[in-house]
């Protein structure tokens, strides 16, 4: 993190407030949380999204419950990397908006409408006084009627939409293998080499086990590697 | 930015205090967020608007997700410079104000009526305290009953009318090539090399690909080179 | 400005609070607001008001739409000094108000009863916590029963009824004018030209277009000089 | 003004907060603004009361618009020194007030029911955070079944009665002559000319033109010299 | 006062906040303020109360107008020492309890319910943010069903009984002069000697006409010595 | 108490807040307040509880009137340290709960329900902002159902049952002569004489005069040597 | 503890705010508080779960009243370490949740739900202001329908499942022992050891009788050693 000059003193200290240079201080601590997190991948296939994450390896904890992507509906997740405590708090948001709009409509939530409601949500927390930004970022990955979706949801609730997007603290190295390794036409085979790839790029002596890869297809999340999904 | 004298400190922490040189110090740094935020354009041509912005290159990016043109309604879109977070919390208003004029009077809302309304909600945040300021500016471009119309809002509140205006990082430069450039009879075709003139004026190393312009029309909003407009 | 002494420092920061010798600063920094904007002026002739203002010339701007002088009714009218944001704020109570006194009474709002109604809402925000002073002078001109009136509000919510008055950066050398220049009798003509030399005297360079005028009538506001008035 | 010692620093930034020696400051610094303010003075005569205030004069002002004597009912006014934006606070609530009690009672209020009411306010923004006190001095002078009464209320919410009182900042040497000079069964004349001596005591070369005197009496309020009453 | 040393700095600039030794300083700044009061003294006999109170001279006012004892009800009388406006505020609530109680119950409220009533106000305000303690101290004396009571209470809201007691700035003199002449069956007139003598003892060159004496009696409040009691 | 180091400071001066090393330091001063109180003691006895408390000696004040302990119910009461306001808010509190017990159950409340109840009340009050933590332990001596109960309530909210407990100044020297002298099987005589040696052990110079004794049985609480029990 | 360096201060006084790299330093205090806090561990059996912890040993203390093991349900106990206080108020909602999920649904809840009701709670008080993070860590420990689950809750919210967990001030160490020593298929009595030994490693001293264990099984939790489970 780059030293913050001290005439910046005061401007960070509250949520809603500007500093002279016309930034959010607030909001850009809150991504360094993120940052500080470790790696999340997402990779747009032709008909499928492929979420990474690294989990740090605790000998006897059960796997299943520290993981870093959740199933939001049948056909979308999230891959975190920040705060997993504010990761769940959006997750609860999700699921719950992905049944109101099966219940309203008798269809599935398409998941930009899902993401910008996310969005809609950090952006809020940015603006009134109260309550913090959310320190996570989220890679939304889906398949809707307009087939395979990647949006990134940073904490400022900026959204933008991505054909491979990595977040954490591999993820500048990360990023250079995906900008160089993808292709638009990619086989599940070559896409889960590329996001190993990429992760590996990123994280020090990781280890398959550590990594945590979620296929998303248009009724189905499915689990690769190790562990079950749940 | 010019630096802030010392004796200053204080009179830019809270949203709702006046410096003692009669300054809303809060408002002017989210005035400094616009400015630091990528060129957009607007110039008013005898029967349309033209809205220009300059996008960063992010090579992965589904570029659509990213714009910075937003249509309102069939008559109306936004150019934004600052942060595009405040950007879609302000679209996001406008639209649901725009459909609630429609249904109410059966008719297009008047650029002007719209403009005053996302005027009105900047101004609010920045008289009562628990919130902040918008860290965005808005060219609002639209074509009604009185002709095409061109307002500039900032995040105090004001609204001005302009014939062709500029706003973000190269607004300086860009505003002189308008100035000198501008006619009021401009084809499509003169307006938007002007446009393109007065975005490469203030944006180093700029490419056509970093460029979206979309023409808004009585009742037609159009993307112009690049992508397709959603 | 004139100096504020260190030990001053935190009497200002709060809108609520008394410095040690008597004075609410957070309002007379508003008031220097008022100071900073560009001359207005007010004129009463034995029949009508003249409202004069001063508007920066912006080569691009649509001059109609940064107007200074605001109609509230057809027989009266605002001239602002300061935030012109914040005048918009109060134009639009003032308008409400005048409407609900034509439903509720069936006849026009007095001068005198819009003034106290401005001063009301301005004085309860310096009273109250978690909301900031207005940041402008007005100049209320009207014409109703009891004749021409022209009243001046200023942030603290004080209201007076003035013959003649000047208010924004050129005002001292424009109250000089109209000390020496004012008569009870003048006609349209001669008040126009005290009204011209008056903003003339507190404003370098100044040229007519950059001088807006208004005469407000038994039951019409009508521009004088440049543009029309809407 | 005394100076503040270092070590009060604090103690008087908000408005709740005792001082170590027992003092609550703001309340002490609002005291300062009706120091600060030009002469009010109230004199009892055996069937009415004088009240009697110094306005600044203002060339071009009309002089019925900056009173500082309001009338509240017909039997009762109000002398200011201090904030007048405050004082057409207290004026707004004590009309309501006293047209109520004629509502519900069917008679005039008393003038120490009146004053209660005003003080009850004045003390109640002492309290509680969120609302500073009232900078502004009031002598209330009428005329009910008890005969006249001069109340004075200070910012405080104290209330005193007095036969003869000064306010704002000739009130020491003001004082000293009424204390002189009072008598119980003075004449309206030899009232009026202790009025004007008390006056001019405090106040530099001031001229009968600055002086505005009401005489309160059973159902009438009257201007005595200058300007009509309104 | 004794010096706060630097160390206690801001434990004492909010109302609900203990100081690292575990006091409550805004409490102990509002006791300074009755300390800093005119002395005020209840003495019980064995059929009445008697409370006296000194008032500094102030040669135009109505004496009964800056009482500093407070009849209640019939019954039961307040004297106060430190803020006469917050005393007020008390006095208000006091007399609608005492009269909710007749209304209620039909009968007197038993002197120390009125208490426990104040106390549990007075002690509110020292535990809730945005409002601060009282400045004032108050002995309550009546005659109830269980004979005579002096009720002392402090900003805290503890409240004491007493034989008799003193408060304010003669308060320490005045207690050594009661310790040593107190005995359970004065007269009235022993009592009233007693009194007199102790409030001399604190209160430099006092004079019969500066002090205010009230005899509580089983359904009667009689002022004694100067001014009738209202 | 041992000194605070400066860079512990503003960890403490708000109610909320934890310090680096994890305390609640607000919450620690709150037991310094208890600790600075004068000593209470428990004891639990075969078939009784023995609370006891040191009252100072205030020749005039009618010693009844400031008891550290209290009836709540017929078969429960408090013994207190520290802030008398704060006990008498609890005291309240607790008194209410009884008899809400009684009506709606038809029976006592049991000690356990009755502690729980002023805990729950004590940790709301560390746990959010605009409220203070009360500055009062509480023994809380009953019998019930399930025989004598003794418990401690201290301001974090925690709740502990004792055989035999201190608390106040002198509670460090008493604990020891309670843990010396103890044995489950004491007779009332030989319970008091321990609760006496223990007080004595803390407090210079005590005289049985200073010293409150009450037992509480299953139905009755009885005061011991001095005064009556109300 | 780590020394927190200067340019820290400020981050971490008030509980939503992020620290420039990204921390909120509030939540991680509360977690120190967690740290300080006696020993406390648990660990899954094929059948039932294992939870220890460690009280201070009070001669005089009634040992059940200062447990550090909650009954909430016949299926499922808290273990703690941190706040005694904070736990008792988790433990009265958790409680609640799953009296409410037996009425609703007529059935036990299951360990995971109530751990993340729990969890939902602890985030809330992260991220809103006015209320601080609770300074206790729980070990949720229960037997449902999927067997038998072991939680973590910590100050931030964030739920992790273990098959063997230590917290608390010797969690270092256990975590060491249960790590070399954890196996799947364990027995009671091998089981209980293994607790036994990862306590004593990180408490100084101990002695059995300092140690709580409770077995939680389908229907029952049961106390082993000292003490009665109540």
């Amino acid at each position: 993190m780059q030293p913050i000059p001290p005439n910046y003193m005061a401007y960070d200290r509250t949520i809603v407030v500007f500093s002279p240079d016309g930034r959010l201080l607030q909001v850009e601590y809150a991504r360094q949380m993120v940052k500080n997190g470790s790696t999340a991948i997402g990779i747009r296939l032709p008909d499928a999204i492929l979420l990474g994450a690294v989990k740090i390896r605790m000998p006897l904890a059960v796997a299943e419950s520290y993981k870093k992507i959740y199933a939001i509906d049948n056909h979308v997740g999230f891959a975190c990397a920040g705060s997993l405590a504010d990761a769940r708090d959006l997750v609860g948001i999700a699921r719950i908006k992905a049944q109101v709009n099966r219940i309203t409509y008798g269809e599935q939530i398409s998941v930009a409408s899902l993401t910008k409601h996310i969005c809609d949500r950090k952006h809020l927390v940015t603006q009134y006084a109260g309550v913090r930004p959310y320190g996570v970022g989220l890679l939304v990955g889906g398949v809707d009627k307009n087939g395979p979706r990647l949006f990134e949801t940073e904490p400022s609730g900026t959204m933008i939409e991505w054909k491979a997007q990595a977040m954490g603290r591999g993820a500048e190295k990360a990023k250079r293998v995906l900008n160089n390794g993808y292709k638009d036409d990619m086989s599940m085979e070559i896409g889960t080499k590329l996001l190993l790839k990429a992760v590996k790029a990123g994280e020090k002596s990781i280890t398959p086990e550590n990594i945590e890869i979620v296929v998303v297809k248009k009724n189905k999340l499915k689990k690769i590697s190790l562990g079950k999904n749940k």
